[in-house]
């Protein structure tokens, strides 16, 4: 039995990220979403709103669980038996980073495997960082999220 | 139940690629390692001496079988029932082809998912081609590959 | 009045080739397709039926003509009065090695520019080269070049 | 007719700017040099302040404007009925950064083309936060900005 | 004779710092270790803290010497009659953004050379930011800081 | 006292070549100009023309001489008591290529250091091979090899 992760931020969670759970459930026995809280930047949604609806878009695939986590992830992992780190991979630029972070986390914890799976090309311009800043414009934003993403989105910042 | 493939050359084999081998057998319920024998290149090895060699790499992996295949490589994994192509990225010049490959190999066979395992510190050096390059000059080569992939190579390059 | 030529093998002329030379034609006044005879690699099809291939593709586009061409490329644009090299790009890769090739470009004539323009990610795997290697394998290139071009490849690749 | 627009935060214009500015200018029949005022970053140098610095600039080119902004480019280019955003490409990482961006402003309209310059060599180490550091340090700047852009500058930060 | 300088922020000075001084140390016939103290940064430690850290590690190397530095590392060589900027490189994202910066500082002093050596293979992953986002999750950073660095950062953030 | 070899093929030199060697033979005692001579690549210029040409060059250089060699390079540098292999670097593409050599050179003979030094802006777009190809076309190179290289060159493909 080989059980997996994906770690994120998910703020906000994206289609390109729901791609992914998807794509990773179906190629590991489970796969746990974890979101990273303790991070320094401020984020626009709490931990609480991020579970909410990352839980919402994960009901129906069996084996995936959603969580909090303020610990590295590779403790995350070893204390949940987790063999495999599962990330995404949109562009070179993004593939320098993790495999620098992936090296990291090897050296942290030799047993515990990262892989790389590429986005979907329909999405490699989802980027949450960019989604927040296209919504200071009311840019459309409905081709990148899941509607209830959207909607509490919107309700968020000043409902457009 | 999750089956993997991990093509290549192997032209010979290298110690980087049975350490990608031992973490994907472990990743999979099984792994074929498909050597790939229509390719234009000239081979220095035969097709038959780089099965013997990777067999007797892989022998006490359980889930490992090595095959030979001239077709593509998702076909192959089409008609063995196969979910995942696996590919072992050494540095970012790897992972720019690697990625285009995969969303190549996306197009013509979208439910074929490729998964990118980088490649241990240890190995960061090995490729089949420099090591061919290196037997030219007589290098010592013994870090590189196994002693019983050495043997065959000095055999069927002069002896040195 | 702006002219710019989209220089080339087209060897064959692509979906994503076609696709720069629609978008291209809407922002130059005139705009050559320009197939490049004078090559080392020995190409699957002739210059006429590349030229063939490609004015069949274009003859709807206004301002577009194709032409073979044996020269540098930036002689080619002296003698025509051409000041634009219109080039696409798929990714960094392609980027590295266009860049270079602008920066000779210039500094072999100054007053030409060289823009690239970026491929639509519906073509991020179209490459001539690939295409090539997959009518090996009888693979299905319908999603990837034009009907006309695909009649033709089937014809003179053993009519699979 | 083909109007283009060269968007940027211009925090201060550069000569790399200035230069692109001109061959941009010579490329389409209307060229809008456009300030993206609704950024987070604090900026040295007001919008009024760059928009000067910017006209006096462009002052002798026929054809160009220069306009604050604080919308999404691709919706001041609708307004506008401009076809084409301009940007220069310095290098590889660069690149990288606008690759991305072109794909994000093609998902919200995908009418509107982006096309890259490359930078001119001579301009390759011109990045206006490096000249901002290059001042707290009282270093030379006189090649990398205009005169009189030199001039507010030293004004502003505290005459050295 | 042939001065050389290794600047940086050194915060914390990491292993891969070390083994750098120590190779560059062996190629020059002086070499400065020049710790940048006019960064906008909040730093971790001290200047003084990184003087003394480096300072302990650097005491039997022959013709190093350490010392804080608030100007552009050019006019410091210029001043110390220096020639070489010695910098390392883990990877093709820092040869990108280094290779910009070497321009630069050709740019403002033609006369002064910057060189790169590769990083150690064993230190690729160390990076000062990253051990600092370590200790935030008390993760074991004793392969990544000379042990009398380690005990001063435990020290300072809560003695874990 | 520390030796360095500056090795390369040289088909032909160019003045990107000669602008190392220069730089090169400031920073250290000796400096080699090596011509590998045991390629597979035909090459355009023999061996002895190279050696001819190149010690034209740096003829006014103290401490620098050119060799033809026919072993791996850090066998060379072994044998001459060099501790420096010296390498130019034009862009990242160069870097991922030389970066990956220079670990297995470190793997063949860890004494050995690689260091890498930036071309010089004016001399990014020179590369032996593109010279050759723009020998086919008669373009002007008098601005990219030394006059007597170029003398030579046009009276081997035909005195155009």
């Amino acid at each position: 039995m080989v059980k997996a992760v994906f770690p994120g931020t998910f703020d906000p969670p994206t289609k390109g990220h729901i791609n992914l759970i998807k794509r990773g459930a179906a190629l590991f026995d489970t796969l746990d979403v974890v979101i990273a809280v303790n991070t320094n930047k401020m984020p626009l949604l709490t931990p609480e709103e991020r579970m909410e609806l990352l839980s919402e878009s994960v009901k129906d695939l069996s084996g995936v669980k959603v969580t909090l986590c303020n610990k590295l992830i590779v403790d995350y992992a070893v204390e949940n038996d987790i063999k495999v780190i599962l990330r995404g991979i949109r562009n070179v630029a993004d593939f320098g980073y993790e495999f620098e972070l992936s090296m990291m986390n090897k050296q942290l914890k030799s047993s515990i495997e990262t892989i790389f799976l590429p986005t979907d090309p329909k999405y490699f311009v989802l980027r949450s960082s960019s989604i927040k800043e296209l919504l200071n414009f009311h840019a459309d934003i409905s081709g990148m999220v899941p509607a209830h993403v959207e909607k509490l989105l919107k309700r968020k910042t000043g409902g457009y």
